[in-house]
């Protein structure tokens, strides 16, 4: 186990061959030009993108996982999905992912993108991905009855993880995904959908539902910190190549027709939004069916959607299958505490990643004891993620996958953070109950992560400086 | 009406007689060392304090009000009590506030204070503060039956404000009220109780309610900024001196008998736990009733107990009597969002205050249009504030004051905190509604205010960078 992090001027990299050496120098520059190489377009193009990863970095300890039709699944965790690689603890990854709202603008976010194209690829007669979401095989509107929305770059195997470990994830660095349109160089492009699921969708004024998809744009490198609209439309019904006909936003990926809308650019003129990248969804499988839908977060993490799970944070996830399987998606470029319409920026990223295997008989007596929920460190503080049911896949019974959308509750979830908040306390600083409440009350902030995802989210957040010591 | 905001140097004081004049400069330490004048201990003793307020000040534009028996309501606003003084807009004022939890350790909190001597002094013969709270004044328990706890200094008549009016309280200034017990010199201390109405109470590891006090020390002087714990015990019935038995935390300001409970100094070692000063309860007398308990926060304001009501705040509450009626109280040390298990560090402390008032007429196209609920200004950032129910007074109707504590909810509390957070957007920021809805889900941060004040509270957090014009 290797407690290196990857900074920049590090030299861990010295196990790629020298031709290599170059690309994983640190800095996003570098982690975008591998991006373009000619090597990965043509693989994009062959579909041999596993083998490249394998081959190119055999003897690696940092590897490079694009994204690309082979290297996603779409709107589900699962236990049986192939793993693209497998990793020892102490190593890493850089892995691009992609956002499933990408086709509300083709042009901006699709168009040139070798990955995205490749992932998005769906026409009449060939859709690259097939199933998207937990739902069935033949659901009438798609496979995968669109239960589950988020794309996913993975998964990867920890070698050695067993069901009672924790895996570590450290996200080193986090890069946003340049448009691949010419015509928008040096600009990325993220989309907010006020969508059926969001807080609002029954809560108009005027009473009647509607959907409603903004368009952001970024600086791509950065050099500006804040993200402003460009124009917003309401969603029509679109039809997709299969012929299906979706009234609301009830399937991802299908390429909004931009004939049928009425953009409006006169949308939230002179407003920046602070930019605030991060992994909407990021977990490892759960043992408990064999598609969970990627949408509410659970146990092992998935679609936790806390905007601070971004460059800096460390997540630690409970382990229930073999490999532990990690994958990583939903990319943001922002979010405020709630994701209160649905959504956030939803914005194509790419993240460094390193990975540590805490194995579960050297939990006793650590931070990481008893752990069973995703828990999220940064420098300055820790945080407890409580939802509506701690394990909803569990506690909801058969039917839990569609149950749980109807048993959304903050009330629930706030009790769920209590309790976990209150472990952590007496599992990790030694508090006996009563110092655990009484400090809980005067120095741990509780905030709304999120009330669209079916199990909903309350996270605590506890100073590190409470701690001295 | 003055813009004008006291600060160090600043000469407005002019109309104070020369005398007088040093007392006001700023700086904490002036504030206290007016606390200690031999006239206003004199006064404390005599229960002469309102005449001694209106007549040291009568010509001045800042006022004093120490905490006095004669100076504050105790558990409830009501638009029968009468005023202490009558400010015109722009005038300023430095009020104490005392902790109704003082009584959990009278040697620290009490001892030698006369304010807080005044305030509690409660023998077989002589309570000087006989009502304390909203109930009926023939309660079994005390008079006011402790329907309301807090201890609020006030109320003050701003000349002029009516119903529809906007008052706005800016808090220039915070200080902790340092201990009189020369044992303590130097020392300011609060207590946390873990009470019956917290969110743990009915959720405690071994399933047997409790309910536990921890006192916690200060440095007066703010040398450092944060607060340790000294001890915490177990509550154990109390017996008033008119000879009511207190099982529970179930009337305010009984003082506790240390004989009886068993102090544990071997609490929260080495914890530091981050000072934020500031005020839990505070706003204006609410229309619907004549006694309101002060444990509900509601659009008048009150007991909102958001930690971020402190220095450099400003504060805009809808008037709805005539002068408003102005009261403060419920001093905290420190607090975390949700104040989980029933209260904060409760801690007694002085503010400065300036008042401006905003009439109806001049409040279209302005950020106060149409507000309906207390607002927070502080240099970075708005804050709205949601509530289970906008108005519980009126809501629930002639029960409204019992039931609001049987359902309490966070989920309603998001509702409602949704739907003011757009309100302010439309109004104050010019927004359409689909706009306002994208910007609050991927800009503005909800939180947890509280889940312990019967009218649970939800915040919105919106940053004013997002608006740079």
């Amino acid at each position: 186990m290797t407690d290196h992090v990857c900074s920049a001027g590090c030299n861990h990299h010295s196990h790629i061959g020298e031709s290599e050496k170059g690309e994983f120098a640190a800095g996003k520059e570098k982690v975008f030009s591998y991006i373009g190489k000619g090597s990965l377009k043509a693989a994009a193009n062959s579909r041999d993108i596993r083998s490249l990863i394998q081959n190119n970095f055999e003897e690696s300890k940092h590897y490079y996982i694009p994204a690309h039709a082979d290297t996603v699944h779409w709107g589900f965790f699962s236990y049986k999905q192939k793993p693209l690689l497998t990793v020892k603890s102490g190593d890493f990854a850089t892995i691009e992912t992609l956002t499933h709202h990408s086709g509300d603008d083709y042009e901006r976010m699709i168009k040139g993108d070798p990955g995205a194209e490749s992932v998005f690829h769906w026409t009449k007669e060939q859709k690259n991905v097939d199933r998207r979401g937990a739902g069935p095989a033949d659901s009438p509107i798609g496979n995968g009855g669109g239960l589950g929305a988020h794309i996913c770059t993975g998964p990867v195997y920890i070698e050695g993880a067993e069901p009672g470990d924790v895996l570590e994830v450290r996200i080193l660095d986090v890069a946003q995904r340049p448009s691949f349109n010419p015509e928008f160089a040096g600009k990325a492009f993220g989309s907010n959908a006020a969508a059926n699921w969001g807080f609002q969708y029954n809560d108009y004024l005027s009473g009647v539902p509607r959907e409603v998809v903004t368009i952001y744009e970024l600086d791509a490198f950065e050099q500006r910190n804040w993200a402003e609209a460009v124009y917003n439309f309401k969603w029509t019904p679109q039809t997709d190549p299969f012929g299906v006909v979706h009234p609301t936003i009830d399937y991802p990926g299908v390429v909004v027709d931009h004939n049928t809308v009425q953009k409006n650019f006169d949308v939230l003129k002179g407003i920046r939004v602070p930019v605030r990248p991060h992994f909407g969804t990021i977990g490892v499988a759960p043992k408990e069916d064999e598609y969970v839908s990627s949408i509410p977060p659970n146990y092992n993490g998935g679609n936790i959607d806390n905007w601070r799970i971004g460059k800096g944070a460390t997540m630690f996830f409970p382990v229930s299958v073999d490999g532990a399987l990690f994958s990583v998606g939903d990319p943001h470029a922002s979010q405020g505490d709630s994701e209160l319409c649905g959504t956030a920026i939803e914005c194509s990223l790419t993240g460094q990643f390193q990975f540590i295997l805490h194995k579960a008989k050297d939990l006793p007596q650590t931070k990481l004891e008893k752990l069973q929920s995703p828990l999220l460190e940064t420098k300055d503080e820790w945080v407890v993620h409580g939802f509506s049911y701690p394990n909803y896949l569990a506690d909801l019974g058969a039917n839990a996958q569609a149950e749980v959308f109807q048993k959304s509750s903050v009330d629930l979830a706030m009790r769920d953070a209590y309790r976990k908040t209150r472990e952590f306390l007496m599992t990790t600083k030694g508090l006996n109950e009563d110092e655990a409440i009484s400090l809980m009350s005067i120095g741990v902030d509780f905030g709304i992560t999120q009330v669209v995802d079916g199990n909903w989210g309350i996270h605590a957040i506890i100073k590190k400086a409470m701690f001295p010591a």
